[in-house]
């Protein structure tokens, strides 16, 4: 039995290897870890004890929520030292407030439960992404997810307004306020949103949530180019501001991958094109929504931006026409031996890193394919690069990698955007973040951390971590 | 001549008393100090050369925009040690993205000089307060400025996208990055905005900017209570969403004063009521904006839930409108001896906040006259109480401030929701903070500034300021 399952509800400690086994690995399958325990607290105390046992004999802990990160960022090392933190069980919505537009979630509250939650009282929590049926709010936040509404309602981050945590060392910090304002010392909110699991283990989050447009509406649209891309991208926000819910831009070597592993969706095109722009847009009624999508894709079709469009006449159709999007994730996981990079520039730049990696893979690794998705609007594009096998990218993945960062980073952008750093990324980052910035997150790493007990081998590269980078 | 005067242009470091003056006093007067030198540095180098001296030396450095704050974060101390870094020269735009909608501007820019930018790119920065014509970007950033557009666009924080800044060593952290999408490490940028100039000096911040909406609307609602305002805030934000660019409240008091101070104000009831409220809605044109105005305060009359309310049908109505609002802070500080409070409660809160507070200092302190005035959608309500007298105020000032601050952290508030801390409030925030939080921000500061030297004796409280706090 494991000391500390006394502590806990029996039920709550998990040591059998079967059952352990879901929580030592990653979705995505290329990290696996071991552990001594999995455990699984029910309430903000009991993390607290775990904390604080941690602390004193040394234990490192790996936080989880629903483990659908894409970084490894909740996978033990396989030293078999560690303990998996599970917060599913700290499930609780505490409270809804349509008023203030607040709404209170535990860690381990699944994101649909939340846009449930919200929706019951006339609100929306303007997170969407693919796994938002199993994704935990704890990671979420812990990752500062982001997803296809970031353009309209910012990352997890914009939307959490207060948090609930418990430090290495066990001390509770009490909340999670549910203030808009407050500007009494440094915000370690912000600190802790997208930290990793790394300075604290969060309990509770505050969340804003929003008054759903009355009416949306959904088109796809065909392109020739990036630069087109743009030029609608501008043309909409004349059009309707800030009402942009999505902008996101796929290749046709993507969109042909999609359709060749989902045969049953639907293109609504008679022939490929080069490029194609998902958009939704809100408004107040469904005439001017379907009126707006209209008059500006007609327009951008006149003035040869865009080279056809679809409009969803009904939800069925919106729901087929991003049916194409979706299937991104599970199709390139399908598709063979990958290699990612969830890379960011100012929207402005798009074009030209699109046109540069493409130019640079072209040149130096005609084996690779790249794939671009993305949401282009917030300047995020995620450079899928297919190998043929895995030689290949065994041969090639490395060079890929430094190739398309060292691209992303001349134009001033992020090497992750929106999934972290993790298990995946932490030499990477070591050797292109500005040598202050790193050394001063290691010291705030030091002041929560002392021990080192969070998430070792998250974040930050270590000479002892056990996995390559 | 100044040690460092060789290494910027002489015009650049003032060392004449007089000269130094306006630097050396707060926008409210309460705060005075000396200083060895102010030095307005025109590139983000010559910072760099002023903090590696300043650490060498141990000179104490008090960062400077445009000198409009009300807590004293940017008054020196009177010991004549420090020097005030005054940022105004480094006051150039450097670029302005509408497709990205994304501006840059250096630290010393005026905060009309970034509104007029965005304006002339079609766009609007968001960040609207009192002293806007004479306060700078790097000021704003520092202390997380908010205003009369929180409840639309959040607070300066929320549309900051990247930072420029020199740490305390004088390395220059290089950018701003104009990324809306970054997960690369800790969120340094947050941790910088709200700091106070005690953790790094600012130098350039890249921004947010927005489509402003085609048309807007203004209204003055006359109201029994501040639950009556609640209840009209839901009946809008229904009506329009998101599209509540304002929500003010004010107490009849308030009003009263103001009234009296600035006669040619033109009031626009036949009477005096008990609450006001303020507000200006977007639309996509003047019919829709006016028609859900109609709409919404005819309903809320009918209801009960306004008293009366105005309309205004012309710019110029909306400005007399909105002056009535903006006099306040003029007709408080020449209203005589005020304890000021800037707290803010989870919004439903704010009724009993309200009345908790006019019930304690009416039972404790009758002499006190409390006045609310405040961004009531945000929680973010502004107590301002006035005494009779200076005498007054000494003896009970700080009995008042006791009694609102526990009022306010009763309700799980903050006792600075827009301020900041300052040299006004570092005492009181270290008896309320919660002692885990504060000892990280400590540990932090030490992180940032080992040396101590980025402006000493704001946010913590030392046993050596030379202030009352």
């Amino acid at each position: 039995m494991h000391p500390l399952a006394g502590l806990l509800n029996p039920d709550d400690v998990i040591t059998d290897p079967a059952a352990m086994a879901p929580y030592l690995i990653d979705w995505r399958g290329r990290f696996t870890g071991a552990a001594a325990a999995v455990m699984r607290p029910r309430t903000t105390e009991a993390v607290a004890t775990i904390l604080r046992w941690a602390t004193q004999t040394g234990t490192p802990i790996v936080p989880q929520g629903g483990n659908t990160g894409l970084s490894g960022g909740a996978t033990p090392d396989a030293s078999g030292r560690a303990v998996v933190l599970s917060l599913e069980h700290l499930d609780r919505i505490r409270a809804v407030d349509p008023v203030g537009n607040t709404l209170i979630a535990e860690a381990g509250c699944i994101l649909t439960t939340v846009q449930e939650a919200a929706a019951s009282a006339g609100r929306q929590f303007p997170v969407s992404l693919g796994s938002e049926g199993s994704c935990r709010i704890g990671g979420l936040v812990a990752t500062n997810a982001g997803g296809i509404n970031v353009i309209r309602h910012g990352m997890t981050r914009d939307l959490v307004l207060g948090l609930e945590y418990v430090t290495a060392a066990g001390e509770i910090v009490r909340g999670p306020k549910r203030l808009r304002k407050n500007n009494a010392g440094y915000d370690l909110r912000h600190l802790l949103v997208g930290s990793e699991g790394t300075l604290a283990v969060i309990t509770a989050a505050a969340l804003r949530i929003v008054r759903p447009p009355p009416a949306r509406g959904s088109a796809l649209a065909a392109l020739a180019s990036p630069d087109d891309a743009l030029r609608l991208l501008s043309a909409l926000r004349e059009a309707v501001g800030e009402e942009i819910l999505a902008f996101e831009l796929m290749c046709a070597a993507e969109m042909d991958l999609v359709r060749a592993r989902f045969p049953q969706a639907r293109y609504p095109f008679a022939h490929p094109h080069a490029w194609y722009v998902f958009t939704e847009i809100g408004g107040e009624s469904e005439g001017t929504v379907s009126a707006r999508l209209e008059a500006t894709l007609g327009d951008a079709i006149e003035a040869g931006t865009v080279v056809n469009a679809v409009i969803a006449a009904s939800e069925a159709q919106a729901r087929a026409i991003w049916y194409l999007r979706f299937a991104v994730s599970e199709a390139n996981r399908l598709a063979g031996p990958t290699a990612s990079h969830d890379v960011s520039v100012a929207t402005e730049d798009v074009p030209a890193l699109i046109a540069r990696v493409t130019a640079r893979l072209g040149a130096e690794f005609t084996a690779a394919r790249p794939l671009f998705v993305g949401h282009v609007g917030d300047g995020n594009i995620h450079v899928n690069v297919l190998f043929p096998d895995t030689d290949a990218l065994a041969a090639q993945g490395a060079a890929v990698n430094a190739a398309v960062y060292a691209l992303a980073c001349d134009l001033g952008g992020s090497i992750s955007a929106e999934h972290g750093i993790g298990r995946l990324k932490p030499v990477t980052f070591a050797r292109i973040a500005d040598p202050a910035e790193l050394r001063l997150m290691r010291q705030i790493k030091q002041a929560f951390d002392p021990a080192g007990i969070l998430n070792p081998g998250a974040v930050f590269a270590a000479p002892d971590t056990s996995f390559p980078s």
